[in-house]
């Protein structure tokens, strides 16, 4: 077993998916123990360190990457493994953010309001209770909330020689935003330029549904991912699997169009993985299908459409790749 | 116990909202027994069976009622306690529908090409086994589907002297499609005119999220249902309780307005619940919120605000009424 | 000629489409000499009227009607000639107001702000300048802007049994709110329901495009209006008629489903008038065709495709109603 | 007068706003006389072109630049005045293109749909006579039609280390396809990068509003371009002016929030020219506003939101340089 450890230092730290260096190179079959920083670079730290004061546009949501993967070509898939994501300190943060969230004027909905208040909202993070504690700004409310870390943000260098920040999700990732992004889970990426450029960051000790306010349980991870590449197979958008599940994501604005595209893809997945004919496969996603919500506060939304394997009856997702690394990442832990 | 029992005849459905008299009168803290026919009107038998010649518009998606609950005056609260969701048939059917459906164009979402081909499939209903069995119209692929009764239309008279058919979603409830809406919830409506005048229907044997393809396993229901009236208490929009949830709705368009109207309210549903400022609620159901997605096909889109209750400390919610409703309906079933 | 005068008394005033009886029966053929009031009932009058205290919902955007047209059929199309739109008053008044415009957060677009300041200006209208006076209110900035006076509101009774608030424009015309809607246009309405029960109100002496404070310089009008029926024709969405344009209308959100019920209304229209094949149109309309916006403040928004005569060869727009009517219209004013 | 001439070779054609290097170094006061290809590369020259088989992705909407504006820095300001926009051949074409185009499904409007057929139109192009010359494909219908030359696409490099795709529109200009965009304007763009980085392609013999069908009438052009800096003043979004009216956009999804942003920077900077508070600049925008629709087909959407001058007062827009570049432009073409 290959294991590749990378902690960035703060000058290594990208803001892009495309448009950088790598900063390693990595053999599919590794397995990478990365640092990533939260959201805001780790400076906010107190309930007085506004994000608006302590960052500065446009360095925000830090990417630990870009990594290049040996062999990887445009029409391949990238397939990442994410085996332990482990919130790396006893606090995170989450704040509003002028202009940011789903219920407040932005520059995009742009309305004559003033802002909303910032307000910062610190978190203990008890990894032996397995919970953040949210505690109330205004008064004595305090209650503890199970952890559930997650990414969300992975992604790899767009097509068409693009580079966009990483709060963007699209077809290449990006800040999908959604809890289903966990360990445990395999996440699959279309290749668009060679060595895949693939980076990994934004961690939440847990999120809410949408992310409603603009910010999660922001905090700074030490993850295990395991890598894998499958040669000449595409991918249209950021897929999952996990033990149980298939999963098509898709990002956009308005809401219905992410979900329009997950849909889409999840049901010409299906009629792929079952022979189904393609209504046939709108029908059965129509009824068995879920529809958890990723980002409503990003520059694109996102939205995740969800089938249980058991659906789908005897097939072979992505050459079994999921299994193998499962397999791996147990061989790590263990 | 008061109990009311009431089988609609073909003609006494309904089709809107609002605009229509009452077809009977009910005291609070009754028991409703209620036949619902399925969205189809019953019409929709085996597979040769197209909507687009065997139904005939405006007659869609009927409803049982409206039911005059006595007493009920704008400004009040109707709660809805479902106590038993049960499928009257050992069939249901599901179809494409020419222009209606997420993948596909529709009178709004208009676009140049000719509609998908018109399709119905027939599942089998096993109480028993508690499933819905799937077969594949083009080849022999079949698989079982566990069994969610549930309501897709629940709602009362509208505001503001409209009539609504009933396909529609929006502050007086409707055709909000949410698989939530499950035996063991209780429903909080806004009562707008003199009566309430509340109907429900459109059952499905199971939904996906979204409803995809614009129908799901579409049902007659036998379905029993707790009334509760609650005086001087007004609702913005159609609210739920589980034992374990609050939740809010939405309905609009584009989704994400049904999404900001769904978390707006239980936003400041939880600051009342908790003595929370606006934005330490807002915090605290952005970490802990969950989102369901209700409907992405009719004419407004639905979504869910869900949050447990477990997390707002002691509070009570709308006077307890769950509680009583859901004892009530024990001691009717057993 | 017929003439037919009408001015409602206030409680004759109607603010729904469809779900009332008629005022008056109108014979095709017949011009009518309406008065309808200003969109608050004419309560505003001065710039401390505010419209949230001095106005009570529902009973906003009153309309003159309905009128039952003899003969009117479902699957007829009623033609509404505007010969006329003349203010009523030397005065006019715009408001913003609480929840309500395009750049302040909704009932649906739901944000945590707190609503902008309800102001109320005050214009004065000067017909024998054609201008309306704007008045600054926190400064001595003053200008005048060209008189250009349309109605905001023109529809029918809706089909299936439905109710519209006034203020909601949809397939049966309604709040539309588009400046195209000026004296020489002539309106076309599919028929719904029997006697197409027909209203009209909310005049602008002008408006900017999208309505974006959510209220024009709003005017009480005296307009007469040339009416016929076209039997046997239906009409999907309002559709308009100048000297030179055919127009198209599509009412929805998000606006670009306003905009490709337009478009695609016009394509399919353009086909049928030029014999053009269905992409061929597509292709005609996409370079020569208009998109004037409606209103981007209402429950839906309305855009409007438009198309120079000229382009479309020798053709006959329904039957050459507008250009009858036009000249009935003349020989009324003359 | 500073006059540079430039002629990209087809291996000097940008194909994204940022991540190139400059093609050239242009001084303040430069006229330019540039020549820029049509969005197909020139490659689609006959209605047997069809450009899925003849152009190759991301190889579309070729754009002249980028240009390195000496003195450039974030901050400034870069005005671009069209002095002349001429069509280069006398032929331009326009076509449907498989998932592209606002009445059909794309690929993030995601539908089961076959893709609309593929068609090529082929306009003759007289510029004595001043018009292109439309030939229906399936009938012999022809009509002339006015030219009125236009660039679809202008923008500079994004902030934030950005690389976009020529066709996408943003903050940083890009593909807003207005035909507002034409000879007798001036664009300013706010500068993100050292040196601007600007560049001008996507000619249009003319355009509809909107571009429903994805492509206008697509022309290669020779273009005269008169560059000014103003230095020390930021634009939030391309803005417009000519010598009767300042405009703003704004592009974005849904086709509301490009009308939200277009409209919010109209009345911010209403209210700078003017000294109105913001509210009374909303109203007199909300009376006297226009709102031409730019593109309702590309992956944003773009608006304009436009204001006549004379209802500014005395004022002065962008230190008065429209006008200085107008007579420059004067000055070269005498």
């Amino acid at each position: 077993m290959s294991v590749l450890s990378y902690r960035p230092s703060p000058e290594e730290l990208s803001y892009t998916f495309g448009g950088r260096q790598a900063v390693a190179e990595v053999r599919p079959g590794t397995i990478m123990e990365l640092y990533t920083e939260d959201c805001f670079g780790g400076r906010v730290r107190t309930v007085d360190d506004l994000p608006s004061r302590v960052c500065e546009f446009p360095f925000l949501n830090p990417v630990t990457g870009p990594f290049h993967v040996t062999g990887a070509e445009p029409g391949d898939t990238l397939a990442l493994h994410f085996v332990k994501i482990t919130p790396a300190r006893d606090w995170a943060v989450s704040t509003t953010f002028p202009h940011f969230g789903a219920l407040t004027t932005t520059h995009t909905t742009a309305m004559l309001h003033a802002p909303l208040e910032e307000r910062v909202w610190r978190y203990d993070i008890d990894l032996d209770r397995n919970v953040a504690v949210y505690h109330a700004r205004k008064s004595d409310f305090s209650v503890e909330l199970p952890l559930d870390p997650m990414h969300g943000t992975v992604g790899v260098a767009p097509a068409a020689n693009e580079a966009r920040m990483t709060i963007t999700p699209d077809a290449h990732g990006g800040n999908m935003d959604t809890p289903e992004l966990r360990a445990g889970v395999t996440v699959y990426l279309g290749v668009n330029v060679e060595g895949a450029m693939f980076s990994i960051g934004d961690g939440h000790g847990l999120q809410g549904h949408g992310e409603v306010c603009g910010t999660a349980v922001e905090s700074a991870m030490n993850t295990v991912v395991a890598v894998e590449l499958i040669k000449g197979v595409a991918t249209p958008w950021p897929r999952m699997e996990d033990d149980l599940h298939v999963m098509s994501t898709g990002s956009a604005r308005p809401l219905e169009d992410a979900y329009r595209i997950s849909q889409h893809d999840l049901v010409t997945w299906t009629s792929e993985l079952t022979g189904l004919d393609t209504l046939d496969a709108y029908q059965l996603v129509s009824q068995a299908g879920q529809a958890p919500v990723g980002n409503v506060c990003d520059t694109n939304y996102t939205m995740v459409a969800k089938l249980p394997k058991a659906y789908l009856g005897a097939t072979t997702v992505y050459e079994s790749v999921h299994a193998r690394l499962r397999a791996a990442g147990s061989a790590y832990t263990s």
